[in-house]
């Protein structure tokens, strides 16, 4: 069986302004999986002059774009950036000054913890035109792709989603009595690094050792992993599961539901083999 | 100048598992704008023997279906559904024991006040098969458009998501402290009949008269109109502007960009008569 027996081809007409020479679109990629792109962002990919791209991007989307397209990789693992972020910016002035079509191509949303806010103030004052596309965030996809929902009437009624890791080497200032809450679901971007202060400041602040907690590394690519545990053991299943970033870390009830709904999902299980033959048959998605 | 001056056609080539007779997809469809569908969307609306979808779920995407697909509108506005989720869901069973592929088309992420994890159990229950497609979340799509951040390093590490209202005439009981934190940003979803218990609640809990506030109304379609207020005028406004559902309700710092980002994007604006001429000529998306 080839890897592409079910593959279908889709077309759709989409009336958007052209991407303009000069002009820079600021594009949510979404959280890995090139079948949660959207339409537009397909469109602006296709017609892009220069990608500049996070480390969250994956080869398959890049894959999309015009073969002549020629390929910034600007970084951004925690505590380890390709380029800082005025690198960034400046790069992308230059690029959009030189009359190119640019597309900063970023993992998830550009507004929820992709600084895409910054980018457009730096664009602005240098007189540069842009647009903004948002993408599926980190913790629609992970949640979908892992089984369970973020909100539910029977446990929760409100979702936040947070950043667990911060500039430099300060300490991560939350309000944690905020995140303790019961009937709400918290998730943390990036909170790896984190964990065991996440676990005992939460605790401190009165929620329960036995809070379940879904961890989902490289959520929605074909190596996707996820394991539940609770906030007790939080930092023990890491370590003993091995988890890397990108890992999110979701804490409340609703993340047992995965228990009852993963199982029942029609199995879309890609490999990364599957993956890798994609790419060499320039396609966009497989096997899914 | 017709509307369609931009058109763009886009191929794209997805292998993901057909949909199956018998089977129920539950699928975001973002918050309005047709080019906000993903790719795994739009792949699936094009397979499926009949559409179920909410109120929130723009003419122009259901225009993307097979013009064979049967159409079931189950409603569902604030205090007034066309069908029970009860009977929803009932419909549901009853499409796939028929042996349709079945498209559960709902606004915004099925995950994130989607109901989308009560409508998967009760497939389960049912011995039905389903996946689950995220959506763009309306707070994503509603600020993009209107020009601002969700989160951003100098003004909010965070974000939550809120659901404004509550079943049937109970009092929205939310815990009102966890929202009033500084450097944070809470987004109500169907939050404009509680208003004025959000003003006084957030004021009670000590979130000062003047933060700002952004109120979109039916973000991200042709008719999406924002206006940026105060905590402190948040209900005089939504009186004098006359808003009515959808509106999002966005309180924080963040909301103040978008005085600077949007004016300065890119226009992209559709009208009504755009969208309507999108249609009538069976495009998906116009004038953008």
């Amino acid at each position: 069986m080839t890897a592409f027996r079910h593959n279908q081809t889709c077309h759709f007409g989409l009336d958007e302004a052209p991407l303009a020479p000069g002009e820079v679109a600021i594009v949510g990629a979404g959280p890995g999986d090139p079948g949660l792109l959207t339409l537009r962002a397909l469109s602006l990919l296709q017609q892009a002059d220069c990608l500049v791209f996070d480390r969250l991007v994956s080869a398959e989307i890049l894959a999309m774009a015009r073969p002549e397209a020629r390929r910034y990789y600007v970084g951004k693992a925690s505590r380890c950036h390709a380029l800082t972020q005025e690198e960034t910016n400046a790069l992308l002035v230059r690029l959009a000054g030189e009359g190119q079509r640019v597309l900063r191509l970023k993992g998830g949303d550009p507004y929820i913890f992709g600084r895409g806010g910054e980018e457009a103030e730096y664009l602005i004052e240098h007189g540069i035109g842009f647009r903004v596309v948002p993408g599926i965030t980190s913790a629609s996809g992970c949640s979908s792709y892992a089984g369970f929902p973020l909100t539910h009437r029977d446990y929760a009624q409100s979702v936040t989603f947070v950043t667990g890791h911060c500039k430099g080497d300060r300490d991560l200032a939350l309000d944690w009595a905020a995140l303790a809450v019961p009937h709400h679901t918290t998730v943390f971007y990036m909170g790896l690094a984190n964990a065991e202060l996440i676990r005992r400041e939460l605790q401190a602040h009165g929620m329960p050792a036995e809070t379940p907690v879904a961890l989902v590394e490289r959520g929605t690519t074909p190596e996707q992993r996820h394991v539940l545990a609770t906030l007790g053991d939080l930092v023990e299943v890491i370590e003993r599961e091995a988890f890397r970033p990108p890992t999110l870390i979701v804490v409340g009830e609703v993340v047992s539901l995965a228990e009852t709904l993963a199982p029942a999902m029609t199995r879309l299980a890609r490999t990364p083999e599957d993956a890798i033959d994609a790419l060499a048959q320039g396609m966009g998605r497989v096997a899914l």
